[in-house]
């Protein structure tokens, strides 16, 4: 589907719900959000399906935006949501259209599919989708692209930031979004939790083959310490792989009921896929990952083995 | 002095030194790198004053790029730097041109200074004055370029950062900057010894005003547990503000010869100026720093104290 068919569709309908999926992250609810008010611009009634995993940082931008509960859709779009089992909770419905970069995007949607995975985020999509609609690109919804775009891609620093990124960011600066706020808010803030978490975490980093193997281990009891929740465990796989020469970060989390569960990222040398497949899990070449009935020291011993032997 | 204007004049010469500021970072190292590369690209003969403060991450930018101990320079051409207290060490002539975007720039250039403060990085101007020249921009180019962008916005996270920063960016991800490898190299890579220093320093971080204020202190035993050089310190005053909820940051480094060196971090709240003034030091309402011959704990008591009176 195009840029236009999708634009063209969506101006036939009214009463729109826009999905968000699981876990929503910023890219989907930045979207989700910019679709919304640009919708609402146009007289239309359009809202966000309530996803009820928002976390705290991301209010701000969709808390008003959500579905009332006498909200009675007629048409359903869904942003950013790859696949059937990434429905939000609590939705089972089915899907009119779905715009998505995701390469993976199962097609699930009724009359069709809007899929760029050329791009970094989502949010990108949905710029050139509403400047189709000529819609009036207001601070506010610039601010919901530019979160959409720069959480995407780590505030344009991890590999799939392009020069389209980019250039979709600086229009969104001009258009007024206010990156001051939104950088400090999500890419320079971290919780009271999340920095003891951090530094417990970094003083009991292991290394193995000379520093190039790192891992990471977080048990329940460290969570418990610091008070550390689920919001404050975003990207939290990355710090085993940010020491200098690391070419292979396992982070390894103690689970309730005596599992636990590795997260393997390389740099390409080691496939991280082949490694954790031995274990009962998959991923990528670059990120997999796999969960074990068995203590830390155990799996860490386990996958550092595996690894090495990878090494070849 | 325009852009024209400046690119004329560099037009005319050869045997062009170029000097880059003390302690210098990506934006002086990239900026001179690109002008060198363009000019040696119109056959002048053109070279890096040898700056011996470069630290490791940057060497393969410019390690190149130095000028011999043969080399005879006829014209010398400053580039982000903004006054001649910040010359390079051993460097004490003059300088016949000047480009920078440092608004306390003090036109101590023979011939003009191209200025333009509206800028996040010296960078922006350099492509700007090699568009002029109808430079041919070679990737390698590009890659100087965006290290000087990259490196003065914190990656496009700094308030700095506005729509030509990240236009630019765009323009030079299109000439073919490698992101990917420089980001990682730059933005993603942490040495063991910061790594160890960070766990250390959050793992003693000091709250006071109900969380408004944070206090990271750096005894010289931490520096040298850790292995930590001067490298490894880079933007470490930014960790007391990064946490969630605080208004000022204080970092109180222990110096040799019973000296405390204090930086002040704010919001805008409370004048870092002001409060660093009551102690021999200053800067700016957002950035300050002062030096008192004291220890740690009576200088963070006080810095302390001083803030929360000019809290009102």
């Amino acid at each position: 589907m195009t840029v236009s068919e999708f634009a063209g569709e969506l101006k036939k309908q009214d009463q729109i719900l826009i999905l968000t999926h699981r876990n929503p992250d910023g890219d989907t609810l930045g979207s989700a959000g910019a679709l919304c008010l640009a919708l609402r611009s146009f007289g239309k009634r359009a809202a966000l399906f309530p996803n009820e995993q928002i976390t705290e940082q991301y209010l701000p931008f969709v808390g008003d935006l959500q579905a009332a509960p006498d909200f009675a859709p007629e048409f359903i779009v869904a942003v950013d949501l790859a696949s059937e089992n990434m429905f939000p909770r609590g939705w089972n419905g089915n899907v009119d259209l779905t715009v998505d970069h995701h390469p993976s995007n199962t097609r699930y949607a009724r009359l069709g599919t809007l899929l760029k995975p050329e791009k970094a985020a989502c949010g990108e999509i949905i710029l050139e989708v509403l400047k189709e609609m000529n819609a009036e690109l207001t601070p506010r919804i610039a601010d919901e692209l530019y979160m959409a775009v720069s959480t995407d891609c780590g505030c344009f620093q991890f590999a799939n930031t392009n020069a389209a990124t980019l250039r979709a960011a600086a229009e969104l600066a001009e258009l007024g979004a206010d990156l001051e706020r939104i950088n400090k808010r999500l890419f320079r803030t971290v919780s009271r939790s999340r920095m003891r978490l951090e530094g417990l975490l970094v003083s009991d980093m292991r290394f193995y083959r000379g520093g190039e193997i790192c891992v990471v281990r977080i048990p329940l009891q460290v969570l418990r310490e610091t008070g550390a929740e689920e919001k404050d465990l975003d990207d939290i796989t990355a710090i085993a792989g940010k020491t200098e020469g690391v070419r292979v970060g396992i982070t390894i989390r103690e689970q309730e009921g005596g599992f636990a569960k590795a997260s393997l990222r390389t740099d390409g040398g080691v496939n991280a896929s082949t490694v954790c497949a031995g274990f009962g899990g998959g991923g990528h070449a670059r990120a997999a990952g796999c969960t074990v009935k068995t203590d830390l020291a155990s799996l860490e011993r386990e996958l550092v083995a595996a690894t090495e032997a990878q090494w070849g």
